[in-house]
């Protein structure tokens, strides 16, 4: 295929492009790379990360710096900040990508035709994978780890105020490539913090990137999925439910939607509206309302929570549309599961929920009708992890239907081709 | 969600946008349709074929009369026509898909966290496809019904050449699921042939549809991977390969490319081009251009092939390139599998290649490089089907590497989702 005419051959295009070219090639390479070769480039890097944690934290602190004197959040801070523990965890999750089963090479299924043809699907990389992030640093060794597990070449364009951390944690990574004899274009970051480079990614490298992996707040997404030329393994914002159903034990109604949305607030798993069943409002909702307040909740509450509990404000129409990320929850009384599962279906994005219960049918419900990724029965939203799953490490929780669901890790990273064995059948 | 603010909000966009939420309602009747009923609709579909093919070929001819007027092709009047066997086929067709295991439902992997809590992935439908087509009427039967059975809403859009045959099936379809007591939205067709529709179907149903799939020439395809906003499974032309190697069996080799070649010439996993060794040219070639040429093939061949055969005419750079659909071969002489290979990356389309060769390492080598959906080891390349694949009917070959890939059945027009079972397990 050629290269499309374009008005935009510019300087960034030429990066772009050059950026492209060098990953379709190292991709070809990575795809023929065998399991131990891309191990030990991920254990070299994992060694460089150790070795080069105070590079890192210096070029972490210039970064620091620079969003201190932008005026961030606490929380972006927070995000942005590495310590030796975040290296040393960042570390750790390579090496729990290196112990993961290789995905590329296995075989998915086989078949015999009556004809005699042998059929056997077998898992492949998907080739070169863009993944656009925000601030968390950390994503830069992961969706790289992932990437090289699974053989695809990865670009990777991380947020411009974690620019020089991750520049240092991608010195590493190479560092471990170039130690195993791999390409380091197998793992490249845009060099620039133009956002420009993001709409190009997006809009003009079909020829050179198979999908795109957006991790990242509302924005992002909404602008990844606007002007996405290429495939997107798509993620939208976690409006995360729990339903305590009148069959639900108390206290275990208590401990999960405590857990759920408390143990931290600020990940997509997090649940942002509790709905509890009007036949169990008078022993369940007390326990759990007086646990989540006691932990530093803030209670929005449908009509008739505000009419018992004093401590709830009023929720509008939009708290049901939203994902706080914080220490709040909205809280509606439903009649039954059926009601329940009509309120997710409207107001969810598809991400996860949980019900508690005790009865066979309500569980069974919930699980047939909801279509969330990931659904729960007597167990907190916040297992919404890749890591959690045995996935090791994820680049993260895909709420779209297409390719991927769920956690994305290095098996959600590839595709399959058919292999087909004959002794010279021909169609008749 | 809402609907966004466009400017399109004509008459077309209100027609589009009430299938699209005609077909979610309906697509959430259908995941929760029991195996049986879906079963049962598809029957009564077929019967409804069966019994009305009269008014199918009635209709047919005004399509055929209007495409005769027109002055379409010959091959492109043959697609077009519909008669008895054919209408009997289209109805078998069907028969075949009620005979495939129901994809929904099934439980593709399940396994336990140390933890306890029980992870199964099970597979549901897509949800709503856009299924874009030319002028083949038989695919509103396949897509139809394959749609159905994987319990997916489908939105039809067939070729403006065969919309007259497509509406007459498509009623047929529509009275399989009213006996079985379905929505009759499950299965819709775009109710006009005006070329908007396509754009607003690809541009504007975001909301709608979860993806659409393409069928039909180049021209189709680009235009739905550039204009489309939703996801796409990918399909390109079939520019296939076979390749002898000097180890083949040269009764086979011959037998082999010759059906890849020519027992269907009009379809997209016909062989376009023939790679052969040097080493076996003398051995190998003579038998296989002679019986492509006694049944009525065209070759083509490089500076090599022209030399040893006049019957050749000189091959340029644009044949490796062209899917020619037709009565044509071109031939290229190579020196081993490394450079078939590196031919086949460079001109093929990721379809169907196969190799003929009795040495196993060079079937290995070919197996591992090439990274097309099928890859035939001594078998023609018209096995590239998804009823030869087992897969009843198709909606066509993916080239893509996203979600789906080779041929596409009712297994690929479905996702999956988490149960994740516990028992008041919180996370640390």
């Amino acid at each position: 295929m050629n290269a499309p005419a374009t008005t935009t051959d510019t300087a960034l295009a030429t990066t772009m492009r050059g950026l492209g070219m060098r990953a379709r090639t190292a991709a070809r390479a990575l795809a023929r790379a065998p399991t131990a070769q891309k191990d030990a480039a991920l254990a070299a890097a994992a060694a460089a990360i150790r070795a080069g944690g105070e590079a890192i934290i210096a070029a972490n602190a210039r970064d620091m710096q620079a969003a201190r004197e932008r005026g961030l959040s606490k929380a972006l801070l927070d995000r942005l900040l590495l310590d030796a523990p975040r290296i040393e965890a960042m570390a750790r999750s390579i090496d729990e990508v290196i112990a993961l089963p290789d995905p590329a090479g296995q075989v998915m299924a086989e078949w015999t035709r009556p004809n005699g043809l042998v059929i056997q699907r077998v898992r492949v990389p998907l080739g070169v994978s863009g993944i656009i992030y925000e601030s968390r640093p950390n994503v830069t060794a992961d969706a790289g780890a992932l990437g090289l597990k699974s053989g695809n070449a990865v670009i990777l364009r991380g947020g411009s105020e974690s620019f020089h951390s991750s520049t240092a944690i991608h010195r590493c990574l190479q560092q471990g490539l170039a130690a195993a004899g791999l390409p380091v274009e197998a793992i490249q970051m845009v060099p620039t913090t133009d956002r420009e480079a993001v709409g190009y990614l997006l809009g003009h490298m079909q020829e050179f990137v198979d999908v795109v992996v957006p991790r990242g707040g509302r924005g992002l997404i909404e602008r990844v999925m606007q002007d996405a030329r290429v495939p997107v393994i798509g993620h939208l914002e976690g409006i995360c439910h729990t339903y305590v159903h009148r069959s639900a034990d108390v206290d275990m109604a208590r401990q999960v939607t405590l857990n759920a949305k408390m143990r931290r607030t600020g990940i997509c798993g997090a649940t942002e509206t509790l709905l509890i069943d009007r036949d169990c409002l008078a022993t369940h909702y007390a326990p759990i309302a007086d646990a989540l307040v006691a932990a530093g909740c803030a209670l929005r509450g449908d009509a008739e929570i505000c009419a018992r509990d004093l401590r709830a404000q009023p929720a509008t129409e939009a708290d049901w549309h939203t994902e706080y990320l914080d220490a709040i929850i909205s809280v509606r009384v439903v009649s039954g599961v059926e009601e329940a599962i009509d309120h997710i279906t409207r107001y969810g994005s598809g991400h996860t929920e949980a019900i508690v219960a005790n009865d066979p049918a309500a569980v069974a419900r919930f699980f047939r009708d909801l279509d969330s990724a990931i659904l729960l029965h007597n167990a907190s939203t916040q297992f919404a992890d890749g890591g959690e799953f045995g996935m090791g490490a994820e680049i993260g929780i895909a709420t779209g239907r297409i390719h991927a669901r769920g956690p994305v890790g290095a098996e959600q990273l590839t595709s399959f081709k058919y292999l087909v064995r004959g002794t010279g059948q021909i169609r008749p």
